[in-house]
């Protein structure tokens, strides 16, 4: 699909150096948003300022809801009141409440005192929901049906309204003081060749739905496992207040995946994509979790220091160490990512705790004798030291020690850290390695210290 | 929303008992199948054998869709061919395929024997595409229509196929030969309140597509660019062949994140749940990358050998040796992992890789001077060895050269990898973090020897 981006590029750069506003018009017109908002990010921020004033608002608020943050802050930064406004009020209010959230909080107050009250209600009731919950991704452009109405009532209903609605597919049933008493999706509406039918007759009542302040996870789970388009979410009165659609889930997601893999790194999450983030930033977020293991692992210095006779003594030995550690890490790794994005994606509970451990003692063991038996032949077969067969054994019974106990800890902290409520990503790899380190290089040097006492 | 489905489940337990089907069936009927899927997928297998006789087929087919593929496949083994048949009819043909893609090829092949002609065409043509290609996940049960047709015409023929749609709510208008000329939006045939417009002047026809054999990810890609609910399929010769919906796609990104993650934990990509993954797989998922990295393990023991003579004479440096690879591993992950994600989310090009470069020495030098300084001054301040300075000096030098390396290669390479067209995700953190512990050890122990040389 980028042949054609390249065409519009083209003749944009043409259009922009001829003042061909017409013609720019039509062609922001016919262009999904996503490829202009691509487009008017390179250019600079006066071209956008301009153009804002020459397109028609709904399309420019469509474009503008494809921005990144930092474009959308500069636009506000560099926009009269109005401008803003006008945009604000054609965006779909958890897109306006998005833009405005990473703003300086009176900076937000005196653009929403030019809004009308309607629109200030709606964004500031949006701004005030806890960041990561169910509120802060919700719309309130839901389409409502009355449940007396005859689906020929409401298929004129939704086409009278489709236009300021974000979804018209999926449709909600309001009761008494709008209680939410049920789903419709169009398509049952449209498939009932009864007009005289009513809404009450096809609607779903067994409603799947989320309270406001549900973390936003929950309405992922719910969306994937109910494979939904759209939905209902109502406060804690049970009155529908907005709907979260497909698309933001698929954002959240992502985003979640990527706040793992970054955990799983030892990285606290960094939301900006990556060649927007400055250096300084990098370096906040990748500096604590690298302190903390660093002191870890100076721990493990002191405790191998304990080892100094042994290590002079057996220099062979040292040879080995970062074969062990190495092993015993990447075994760990393995475990608690394989547990933990088992937990991510619902397939792991705390009370499978006793399945996972038993079923990684039995993996571990397995790989434990192999490893063992591997390390044992290759010294035997290839070392000239007069005690290769002790040699031999203390490493590889060492590598079935360090595998087990790797994948124990690996299955085993990350369900414990969900248990206490923490999120098990904190207990990650690196975490892991550095304790299997010290625990490893101990067994490896007191067995070694004990087997080889003759030569110490 | 668990609450509902414990009442459900006491509810089954019960009407099980009791073989009271009628109520089964109506129960059946209200819950979401998703629901009903859980719940079946706990019971044995002769139930859900019952079952498939009792409820009607098109209830069946939606639970049988939300089962897992171990569920699936038993079902298959039991039931008899016509049962399978009218289940296989009810299902969209992506579910269809999915469904039989795990089941050995002549099993297949007498089960599609008792379906019709039509049926088993598109079946078999599905089986066909290459596994994580567009047309693995497609559907063709679209709903397409003429240009010509009016707003009144388009409705009323969308009410008539509803039923046997997978969605109505994006409809594609094809032209001569079932060639795709335009798309367009249920919600903007609705809001047109003229009643005589054509399809035609409603239609999208800067049509987002993908080809068949695209990867999967691009489907994935393009979604999430454009919000699109169902992205059109085409065949070489712009034929519309089927669509991806957007619950599809969620499933993509998911799926792609956990590889992601399971590279990053050098494990091999499995698909099956953790709980019903057998241990002979989770060894044979784990094995090959610990075997690799082990041996590359040794290489680097291979080299430590070569300075046995300064490990016996200086003990102290084996002592900071967890620390030092330790830091360097982590930082060089920290790195990957971002480098890596960032590749995945498209936030990277192979033409970054310069800026992405000049990012991440800035950030290692930043890190590595904090960690240098860090552990001189540990030394300078704690030890008591009369050399503590040098020592100090060539901790902090070899921190610092230590975490610009990881840095730098956990950038490069990923880039690398892109650019030869391997995923970048195979040289993920334990490669690296590999490749880090040979040389930061070599220049730890050289820079040690030289600047101790008196002492060995």
């Amino acid at each position: 699909m980028r042949e054609n981006y390249v065409d519009f590029e083209n003749e944009m750069n043409e259009l922009l150096s001829n003042k061909n506003y017409e013609r720019i018009r039509e062609l922001m017109e016919e262009t999904p948003p996503a490829d202009a908002a691509e487009y008017l990010e390179e250019q600079p921020i006066k071209t956008v300022l301009m153009l804002m004033k020459v397109l028609p608002k709904d399309i420019m608020a469509d474009i503008f809801s494809y921005f990144e943050s930092d474009v959308q802050e500069n636009i506000f930064k560099n926009a009269s009141e109005a401008e803003i406004v006008s945009i604000l009020e054609e965006l779909s209010t958890d897109d306006a409440a998005d833009a405005l959230s990473e703003l300086p909080a009176n900076f937000v107050r005196r653009i929403l005192k030019y809004a009308d009250a309607e629109t200030r209600g709606r964004i500031n009731s949006f701004l005030n929901y806890p960041e990561k919950s169910v509120g802060s991704i919700m719309t309130s452009e839901y389409t409502s049906l009355k449940s007396n109405m005859t689906v020929a009532e409401a298929i004129e209903y939704i086409r009278r309204v489709a236009p300021d609605k974000e979804t018209v597919y999926t449709c909600y049933v309001l009761g008494y003081r709008r209680k939410l008493i049920g789903v419709v999706e169009l398509k049952e509406i449209l498939s009932c060749r009864d007009d005289l039918e009513t809404v009450e007759n096809l609607m779903e009542t067994n409603i799947v739905k989320v309270y406001t302040r549900d973390d936003r996870q929950e309405a992922a789970r719910l969306t994937k496992k109910y494979d939904i388009n759209a939905l209902p979410v109502v406060d804690s009165e049970e009155k529908l207040v907005g709907i979260v659609t497909v698309d933001d889930v698929v954002d959240v997601i992502e985003e979640e995946a990527t706040k793992d893999i970054q955990q799983m790194a030892a990285i606290a999450h960094v939301e900006t994509p990556y060649l927007k983030t400055s250096v300084f930033s990098l370096v906040k977020a990748r500096i604590p979790w690298l302190l903390v293991l660093m002191f870890a692992g100076m721990l493990n210095g002191i405790i191998l220091g304990r080892y100094e006779a042994a290590i002079s003594a057996l220099p062979i030995f040292v040879t080995f160490m970062p074969m062990l550690t190495g092993t015993g890490g990447n075994s760990g790794s393995q475990t608690t990512a394989t547990v933990i994005r088992a937990i991510s994606l619902d397939e792991l509970e705390i009370r499978d705790s006793l399945k996972v451990m038993w079923k990684e003692i039995r993996v571990a063991l397995t790989i434990g004798i192999v490893f063992g038996l591997l390390n044992f032949a290759r010294i035997y077969f290839f070392s000239d030291d007069p005690d290769k067969i002790i040699i031999g054994v203390v490493l590889g019974i060492s590598m079935i020690f360090t595998i087990i106990m790797a994948k124990s800890l690996g299955a085993v902290l990350p369900l414990l850290a969900k248990k206490i409520k923490l999120d098990p990503a904190v207990v990650a790899s690196p975490m892991i390695t550095t304790i299997v380190d010290v625990v490893s290089l101990a067994f490896y040097f007191s067995l070694a210290m004990i087997m080889l006492s003759h030569r110490l």
